[in-house]
C-alpha cells in the first residue's frame, strides 16, 4: 500500500515535535507533502523556524515548511509559553536552521496542493485552524477534495487554557467553527482523548533508553513541558497531545470513536472555545464529526518508541 | 447537638421524592421547616401537589408545603416529563393530597422565615433555583442570613439536558447566576458527583427488601425514572441526584470538595446554562463555591437504606 | 368618565419628578393608587424617599409609596448621579419626608392590586423594570389583568449611556425581556420620541414665571438636569422622558404609534440593552408593542405648563 | 497633482454600479487599479461577471477584474435579490462579458498590490468586507501599507437588513470586526449618510436627459432598484449607497465627519451586525475610524450627473 499523502499544520510547540518525529519516522506509511506553520503555541515567526529546526533534527532538511497566518482570525493572540518555554522548544537547544522558508503563504500552500491532488491528501492539524478556515474562505471548494482533516483540539469534558476550552480551539475558535461547519471529514482528537496518553516516567525512560539525538530531544523537550501538567493537574507525567493525531493516522486501530454533532462557542466570552460534542445524542442534530473516544496508551507509546529508535539509523 | 433547621426547595420528581424520603427520616439531625416548590421536572401545579403527596406518604401532612415560580426568569420553561413521566411521579399511583397547599408565595416564605431567623438556616435546592433568585432580587439582604444554599446543579464536565449543561442549571441558568454571584455561602452538589451515585440492581434490591410502603414507593418510582439514563447512558441504574444534596447534610464526611470559582453560562445559546467551575484554577477568579468533588457511593446508600428503614416504624 | 386608575413606578429622578407632577395634577383623569420605586437613577433608599418628598411637596402626603427591588435581576446596579446629582433631586432642597414608607414590598402591592382588580389598571414605568419583571416571574397572572403598561424606555435609533442603549433599559435589560415577552399590553415611549420633547429656554420660562412652589421645583430640578444634556448632545435644553408617559395617558393624541415587535439585547455586553424596534417590518415578527412614533412638543409643554399651574391652588 | 491610486472591492449590484459609472468617470483624480469582487447584494459568480460588464459599458475593458470570497467568515451567505434582482443588475441587460477574469484570486491581487506599493493605495469597499478581512488575516502587514480605507457600510441609528443592522455588515459581521479593529485609517460612509442621498424623480431625470447609453443604464437600474426602498421605508427614491464613497474621495468637501470608537456586534444574534459607532463619545473607548455624519447631496447628484455625462464623450 502506498504512503498516505499529508500536510502537517502546527505550531511547534513540544508536543508538536514528537509528532513531526512520529510522523517523519514512518515515510512508507506517510507521505509528508509540506509543513505548514500557525501562531499558536508560540508566535509564527518562532513556530516556522522551530519547524525547520525540528525538520533537520530529523534529517529531512528537504521537507518544504510554509509559514501561515501569523494571527487568530477574530481575536488577539494568545500564546503558551508557560507551557512551552520563550523559544516553543525549550528544554534543548537546537541550531538556527540552515534550510529556507517557502516563499509560498502556507494558506497558498494548502489551497493549490488539495485543488491539484486527486482528492486524496489528509490534513493534520496540530494547533490552532486559522490557516484551515482561511483557506477555506478563500476557496470553499478543498472541502470537496480533502480527503480527511484530523485535528488535536477540543474537549468535550473539561478544557485546560480555560475550565471549558482546550488550547487550540480557544486561541481560534472562529477558525474552529468554519472547519466543523464546513462539511469536510472530519476527525477529532480531543484533550478527552490525549490526557489518556500521559508519558510516564516508565514511559520516558524506555524513550530516554534510546539513547540517540532524536531520543535526547524528545526527553529534553518532555522534561520542561511535562512541568506545567504535573503542577497544574497532578498528572504523572505530560500528555502528548499532537502526536495522538499522527498515532491515529499510522496506527487507527490504537483508537475508538464515534460519529458526533460537534459546535464550537464563539460567542460567549465566558465559555469562548468550548467544542460541544453531542457524544449522547441529546441535540438531535446531525453528526459532522468523527470523535475519538479512546486510545489505548500503552500501544501509543510502543509505537513512539519504535518511531524514535528508528531515527537511530536514519540521523547522522 | 440540635436538628440542622432546613427549607427544601424542589420539583418533586422521582429524585426529589427519594431525596424528601432521606430529609424527613432523620429529624434529630435535620428540622425541615417548609417545603418549597418550582417549576422544574414538571409545571408548578404538579410539583406543588406532588410534594404534598410525598409528605403524605411519609406522615408528615403538617408540613407546610408553598407554591413558588411557575416560570423561570427569562426562558420558557422547559421540563423533563422523559424522565419523571407526565405526573413527575410515575411508576407509583398516590391518592390526590388532602393537606392544604399554604398560602404564602415560597418565596414570600423563603424570606421571611430567613430574615427572622439567627442565621442558622440552610437551603437545599432540589430543582431550578427561580424562587431563591427571585427572592435574592426581591429582598438581597437574604444574602447575609442564609447559612448555606446547598444545591443539585451543574455539571464540571458533561452535561445531561445539552451536551454542556445539566438540567437543574438550563431551565433556569439566569437564576443560577444569580445564585452564584450573590455571595451566598453556596454548596454545590454537580452532576460530575451525582453520576458517581447509580443505583445499581443489587442497591435497589436491598431497599427493595425493605417492604414498606416508602420502599415500594422508591422502587417504584426508581424503576420508572432509571429507564431513561440506563438507556441514554448506558449506566447500570439511574443516579440519585437530588438526595445526594440531603445526604451532604446528613454525612459530609461520604464528600470531598475544593473550593473553585463558578460562573453560569446566560448568553450563548449553543452552551446555555454551562457550569464553569474552575476546577484547576486556571481563571485567576476568586472562589465563590465549595464544589463538591467525590460522593462516597456505598456509604451514600447505606445511609439511604437506613433511612427507608425507618419508616417502617413511623408510617402507619 | 371616570379617573383612569394607575400604579406609577419610578426612580426619582429629576424628569420623574416632573412626570408625579403631571401626573397628580389632574386627578379627575388618573387616579394615581400608589407609587413603587425602583433603583434606577440613584439607589433604592433614595428613590423611596424622593418620591415620599415629591408627593408631600406636591400635596399628598396620602399617597401609599412602596419600595421595590434595590437591584437589577442580573447585572450589578449602575445609576446616573451625572445627570440627576448624588441625592437624585439635585437643584433643589427639599425637607426630609415625614409620611411613611409602606411595609409592603412594591412587587407585592404591584401583584395584590392588580390581582384585586376588575383589570382596569394602568402601569407607568419611568425607570428600570426590575419590580414589574419580579412581579411577573412571581405572578404570571398579572400579564392578563393589567390594561396596559406605558413604559419609558428604549431607542431605536441611538442610546445614551451607550451608543446602542437607552439608560432604563440598560441598567435593567433581563428585565425590560421579561416585560416585552409577558403578552401585555405594552406602549413603549422610547428615547426617539422623549427627545423631540426638549425644555428649551422659551418653554422652562412659561413654567418659571408661574412662580409657584411646583414651578420653582421643577425650574431648579431642570436646571441642574439640563447640564448633562446640552454638554453631552448639544441640546438647547434638557428632553422630559418621563412626562412622556404621562402625557400620553392624559392626552393620547399628542402622540403617533405604530404596532411593532420589540425585542432587547440581553446577551452581548457591547450592544447589552439595546431595543430593537422592528418598525419596518423586516424580521417578520408579530408585534408585541405599540412604539409610540412621535410627539408634538408644544401640546406637551402647554399640558405641563397648564398641569404646574394648577398647584397654585392646590398646594398650600 | 497625480491621481489618487484606489482599488475597487464591490457586488455590483444596482448602487455598485453607479459607484463604478462615477470612479471611471473621473481617471484624472482616480486611478483604479483593479477592481475585486466579493459575494454579497448577489453570489460571487454574479458580482464578478457583473463587474467585467460594467467596466465594458463604461468602455474600461482594460480594467483587471478579480473574484475574491465567495462566502463571508463564518455566517453563511445572505443575498439581496429583492433589491437588486436574480442578477444583481436587474433593470438592464447587457451582454455576457468578453474580458476576462483575472486568475489571481482578490485577496492576494489586494495583498501583493499594497505590499509593492509605497503606501499610497485607498481601498473602497461596497460591500461585504470578506475579502478585506481574509487579506488581513493572512499578511497584517498590509494594515500599515493601505493609506485609507473607505468603507460603505454600518447604520449608527437604524439598520436596513435588520432593525439593527446595515446589510454589508451584516452579511459579514466578522470581517467587519476584523477592519474596524485591525488599526487601519479607516473612514465609514453609513446608512445614516447615504440615507441623505436620495434618488428623487427630480435627480433621476437629470440624468435621464443626458440620453446616454450610460445615463439610460443608470435610469433602468435605478428604476427597478428604487422599488424596494420606496415600498418600504416610503422614500421618494433609492438611496445610492455606494456611490457615497467613491464620491467622498473625489470631493470630500460635500462630507462633514468625525472621529469616533467603532465596534461591530458579532456576538447575539438578535443585533448581530449592528456597528456600534460612539458619536457621543460615552464608551470611553478611543476613536478608531472617520465617522462620515453627512453629506451636501445636492452637491452630489451634480458631481453625479457630471459623471455620467462624462460618458458621451468616453464611450463609443
Amino acid at each position: 500500500m502506498a504512503a498516505k499523502p499529508i500536510i502537517i499544520d502546527c505550531d511547534p510547540g513540544a508536543d508538536d515535535a514528537i509528532a513531526l518525529f512520529l510522523a517523519l519516522a514512518f515515510p512508507e506509511k506517510l507521505d509528508v507533502l509540506g509543513i505548514t506553520t500557525v501562531a499558536g503555541n508560540v508566535p509564527l515567526h518562532l513556530t516556522q523556524k522551530n519547524a525547520r529546526c525540528l525538520c533537520e533534527l530529523a534529517g529531512r532538511a528537504d521537507l518544504p515548511v510554509y509559514a501561515g497566518c501569523p494571527r487568530p482570525l477574530l481575536r488577539p493572540l494568545i500564546t503558551a509559553e508557560d507551557v512551552h518555554g520563550r523559544t516553543g522548544l525549550d528544554g534543548i537547544h537546537l541550531p538556527e536552521p540552515t534550510m529556507p522558508l517557502q516563499e509560498q503563504h502556507a494558506v497558498d500552500f494548502l489551497i493549490d496542493t488539495v485543488m491539484r491532488s486527486t482528492g486524496n491528501i489528509t490534513l493534520a492539524t496540530l494547533g490552532p485552524l486559522t490557516n484551515l478556515a482561511v483557506a477555506i474562505v478563500k476557496q470553499p471548494a478543498i472541502c470537496q477534495r480533502l480527503q480527511e482533516v484530523v485535528m488535536m483540539g477540543g474537549a468535550a469534558t473539561q478544557g485546560n487554557i480555560t475550565p471549558s476550552a482546550e488550547f487550540n480551539v480557544y486561541v481560534d475558535p472562529h477558525a474552529a467553527q468554519v472547519v466543523v461547519t464546513a462539511g469536510i471529514p472530519l476527525t477529532i482528537v480531543s484533550l478527552d482523548v490525549t490526557n489518556q496518553a500521559i508519558a510516564t516516567p516508565e514511559r520516558l525512560s524506555t524513550i530516554e533508553a534510546i539513547n540517540s539525538p532524536i531520543s535526547a530531544a524528545a526527553i529534553g523537550l518532555l522534561n520542561h513541558y511535562g512541568a506545567y501538567d504535573m503542577q497544574r493537574y497532578g498528572f504523572p507525567g505530560p500528555p502528548l497531545h499532537d502526536p495522538c493525531v499522527i498515532a491515529y493516522l499510522l496506527q487507527p486501530d490504537l483508537f475508538t470513536s464515534r460519529r458526533a454533532y460537534v459546535a464550537i462557542e464563539t460567542t460567549s466570552e465566558l465559555t469562548m472555545g468550548r467544542t460541544v460534542i453531542d457524544q449522547w445524542h441529546v441535540t438531535n442534530q446531525p453528526a459532522n464529526a468523527t470523535v475519538i473516544e479512546s486510545i489505548e496508551a500503552e500501544g501509543f507509546y510502543q509505537l513512539l518508541t519504535q518511531a524514535i529508535d528508528r531515527f537511530k539509523e536514519h540521523v547522522s
